[in-house]
């Protein structure tokens, strides 16, 4: 499109890279090679998109760690009971830690590939295959952070019409971990809303 | 890449639809224009693109109507309690009506845009467009389908070491159309992944 006002022939961009001997017809015509705009914002694109994996992978890494590590026995017990309340009372939370950490194994495994964007600016193979997972990951890590959410939320507030009873008025350290956790959570997944927006616009002019 | 073979220079593809006047200078060369291979196959995904929107559309639209109908009223009834479950006691049944309604709404908006790419299979910056209000959608839908599977899976269960009770064994009828909405919602949101992902392929060699 920003070549249409030309009427010399230009060699194609795609293959100039490549092509470093230029065949004889071409030096024969009128024909400058464009000075390759694009590498220079695509370069920046790939960077900020491995800052923005490295960021995810944090949010997602800690999200599991503090759910992961919730346990909380409270000072007293009854002859049968003692209570206590552990991530993986609630199957919801379970699944939380499995698909958090799954993304973070995810996260970490694709840097390398993130890498490979950063030096060779044109393999759009990479970049599709990332856009493709990142969508993936991103959808089991919102869906992981909006079950713990609905679980959470029940637990703080309680529910009267099923007589679900609020449990946070005594397991009230256990909420404030969980709660820390869906929002790292939920930081992961809007990050990776973000990758995969950034991967869309970087695609498209390729 | 296709070209990489050729030693002959070709006019630029972007511009050969638009230049129906070809330059002089490119007469006299060995130049043959490419025919141009792509519009046949673009068009093909976009229309298969239009159809997966239907169908999420369908899923979307089927499970806020099930979710928003859902009310069931007890045969027997106390002096205080008339025992009756409806979508609106719990607040994440309202938001998962909401989101899907949402959905909804945005795929049907989104149809004439579709047919756009149909039309005109040239036109990244729909496509783009498309892609990124895809992906927000589908988070969206996510997260309202997790967080209902999430509330689903505690009526159907219950749990004991938060003495929250199973809610199926009164409420059968209630927790069948429920879980049935549920599943609609989490089809929409597979059909979302799969457009955005086509939607890449597409956006790949614009």
């Amino acid at each position: 499109m920003e070549r249409s006002g030309e009427t010399a022939i230009n060699i194609p961009e795609s293959n100039s890279a490549k092509h470093k001997s230029v065949p004889l017809a071409s030096a024969t015509t009128k024909a400058v090679p464009l000075p390759l705009p694009q590498p220079a914002w695509k370069r920046g694109v790939s960077i900020f998109d491995f800052i923005l994996r490295v960021c995810a992978l944090v949010a997602a890494l800690a999200a599991t760690a503090t759910m992961g590590t919730t346990d909380q026995t409270l000072p007293f017990f009854t002859q049968f009971f003692q209570f206590q309340a552990s991530y993986d009372d609630l199957p919801t939370f379970t699944f939380f830690v499995v698909a958090n950490a799954i993304a973070s194994g995810y996260l970490l495994l694709s840097m390398p590939f993130s890498i490979v964007t950063i030096v060779r600016p044109h393999a759009a193979g990479v970049k599709l295959l990332l856009l493709i997972l990142d969508t993936v990951v991103m959808a089991f890590t919102t869906a992981a952070a909006a079950a713990a959410a609905a679980i959470v939320y029940l637990a703080h507030n309680g529910n009267s019409n099923t007589n679900w009873f609020a449990i946070c008025q005594q397991f009230n350290d256990f909420c404030q971990r969980v709660s820390g956790a869906v929002v790292g959570s939920f930081i992961a997944a809007v990050i990776l809303i973000c990758l995969v927006v950034l991967s869309a616009v970087a695609l498209r002019r390729h």
